[in-house]
């Protein structure tokens, strides 16, 4: 097991009518800005049931956030956030608009030339703006974590940030909120919290034996609970399994002490950059050749893996990696996800050389486990996905 | 899955050579009181390594904290913090030195009569004196947790306590602090974190598949471990999945959304105060008559148990229930773990009687999941221990 450091102060205030909880949670006299996305939460009942928790607080709003939220519609709640004076930030969605309160909580506070630099110095945020979170769409674990993802159209960006300043200060996580989720969301969400755990689990036995079996609990319990909750979204121990999951997924605890790969990760964001590819399509795509060809460096990961998730017992332990790395294109592919780029776009051509050329453009020193990937690999990783 | 609540703000330093990293996590304007116990630290190494760790620090010490931290010693620490003007605490020990450490961060602050009342009020404590630990023996979980247990020898009480206030704000796990631990505490150890697990776990099925599983993450590292350990204290790999098993079977993520029973540790604890048997044996002696005694409303999940933790495939459900009882059993025996009373103290007749009156005399509302059990059920429970 490799040293680690573990720190994760959000509270989290989980199950049925629980949004009611919100005001407690919030410092009495803090002007509050509540950011949500498209507007869904005026259809299924969740913007009433804030309104009414806010009752006896000061606060404004601010619609609109996309998926993948965009800097420039972000710099404008930014502005809202300095002509209101705002104190408090409360994120009412799933990953996109939690994500953009974040940059928001450390643009806020941010004093350098422009916030962009936020994103472009890679340096970590000690201190944000305070904020919490009510959680409309269980997928990226951001509702646990302290970082974030921006999109920044205009130069077809999609860059991380985050910070031990960046924690929501609470979390309210409703398993109710999932009946109203379109099918494609849901599946969405179930393929992005699976492949946040392949990307902190399948690199090399590192000896954390504890950290792997948390992973494949958390592997187990989604793979049990996804045909429920496309079934019967209402099925509310599937949906409350789902949830905690997707939250478990990425908040920090199975990433200590081990390696973690995050390439599926870096490719994917690329896809969506360029072609608006759903950002846990990206990774369905990926993730299967990622490990095709990284096979040797992961051959026994994907072996306990293969043996404790699918429960493939024959074979040599290639054969069983082999296996493991078809059944997860398989259970993708049953859910309704597509796991070839050439499905999503007829221009794929040329693709593989863009996404590489520009990792090359920004000096990366390597992706994967063993920071080993170089352009060039990536080239061939993003051509076997077409 | 029940609704819940969960923070844990602990900041977890784990691994080789940490201690060194103690004194960035203290504020440097902080007096500090070093508390520990029996003075094992100065034979293996850790006393020095925290005086180094220390050396621009201000901090005076305090040891002689006794396993089953003693009420009438903490009043002394807690002299000490008012003489001294103490403003921070290091518990350098193992759950007992921490507990002691806990109830003195409660104490410093208390505005009460007398400070027996944070233990016979049972109020959580909101806001404590800061500490942190150094842990030197992986058992309890209380370097992660926010509860206490005190006992007072004049009244041979046992009390718990505890409150948000009372989590450390740092502790250091350097799993190497193992090798020096001797055989018996560290077969305790195991024990305590398999039966704080089971506390949570071996109650009726709630719908919580994803804390189900990581509970029997945590049983399946220690059953593997445990060999290795007693074997060869000085595996790494070994130790530090014990001890990081250790803090987890007890840092609050696996009870949350699940009915937890922790009627073994209300009977164990009288154990202890009545013979003085280590903690842990306590709950090896009472576990398995408990499991018996409520068998019918335990089965369900002693055979999902069976299964998953000791592979008992055949049989009726009530079959693997009781086989797991055994497997149990003999878990802890194999370590060299008696679980009966009659092993550990020849006076043993009446203690059914004595533990069921003391129960009534609390005015107690019920032990278990479903708080149904009566002094009389405690008084046939213990007598199947005997």
């Amino acid at each position: 097991m490799n040293n680690f450091e573990f720190k994760n102060p959000t509270k989290i205030i989980f199950g049925k009518d629980t949004i009611a909880k919100l005001a407690k949670e919030i410092p009495t006299d803090a002007k509050v800005l509540v950011l949500y996305g498209g507007g869904s939460i005026k259809k299924n009942g969740i913007y009433e049931q804030v309104q009414s928790a806010l009752k006896d607080i000061d606060y404004v709003e601010f619609g609109g956030i996309p998926a993948n939220p965009e800097y420039t519609v972000l710099l404008e709640a930014l502005q809202v956030i300095k002509n209101e004076n705002i104190s408090y930030l409360l994120a009412v969605g799933g990953g996109s608009v939690i994500d953009g309160t974040k940059f928001l909580s450390a643009a806020a506070l941010f004093e350098g030339d422009t916030p962009w630099d936020i994103l472009s110095n890679r340096k970590p945020t000690l201190k944000g703006m305070p904020f919490g979170t009510v959680l409309t769409l269980p997928a990226t674990g951001s509702e646990m974590n302290s970082g974030a993802v921006i999109t920044r159209a205009e130069t077809k960006e999609k860059l991380g940030m985050g910070g031990a300043g960046l924690f929501p200060q609470f979390s309210i996580l409703d398993p109710q909120v999932i009946k109203s989720i379109p099918k494609r969301q849901l599946v969405n969400g179930i393929t992005d919290a699976f492949t946040h755990v392949l990307e902190q689990y399948m690199t090399y036995p590192a000896g954390a034996l504890l950290q792997d079996r948390f992973a494949e609990s958390i592997m187990q319990t989604l793979i049990e609970v996804a045909p429920k909750i496309l079934k019967d979204p209402t099925d509310y121990e599937a949906a409350s399994n789902f949830m905690w999951s997707c939250t478990m997924a990425l908040n920090g605890l199975i990433q200590k002490g081990v390696p973690t790969d995050w390439a599926v990760h870096a490719m994917g964001h690329e896809l969506t950059a360029l072609y608006g590819i759903d950002h846990a399509r990206t990774l369905a795509i990926i993730a299967p050749s990622h490990y095709q060809y990284n096979f040797d460096t992961k051959k026994e990961k994907l072996a306990q893996y293969a043996e404790r998730i699918w429960n493939i017992t024959e074979g040599s332990l290639e054969d069983k990696a082999y296996d493991a790395i078809e059944r997860t294109e398989q259970f993708f592919n049953q859910m309704g996800i597509d796991t070839k780029l050439s499905k999503y776009t007829e221009n794929f051509d040329g693709t593989a050389e863009v996404i590489s050329k520009r990792f090359t453009e920004r000096g990366w020193v390597g992706l994967g486990e063993h920071q080993s990937l170089k352009p060039e690999d990536v080239e061939h990783i993003v051509q076997m996905a077409y």
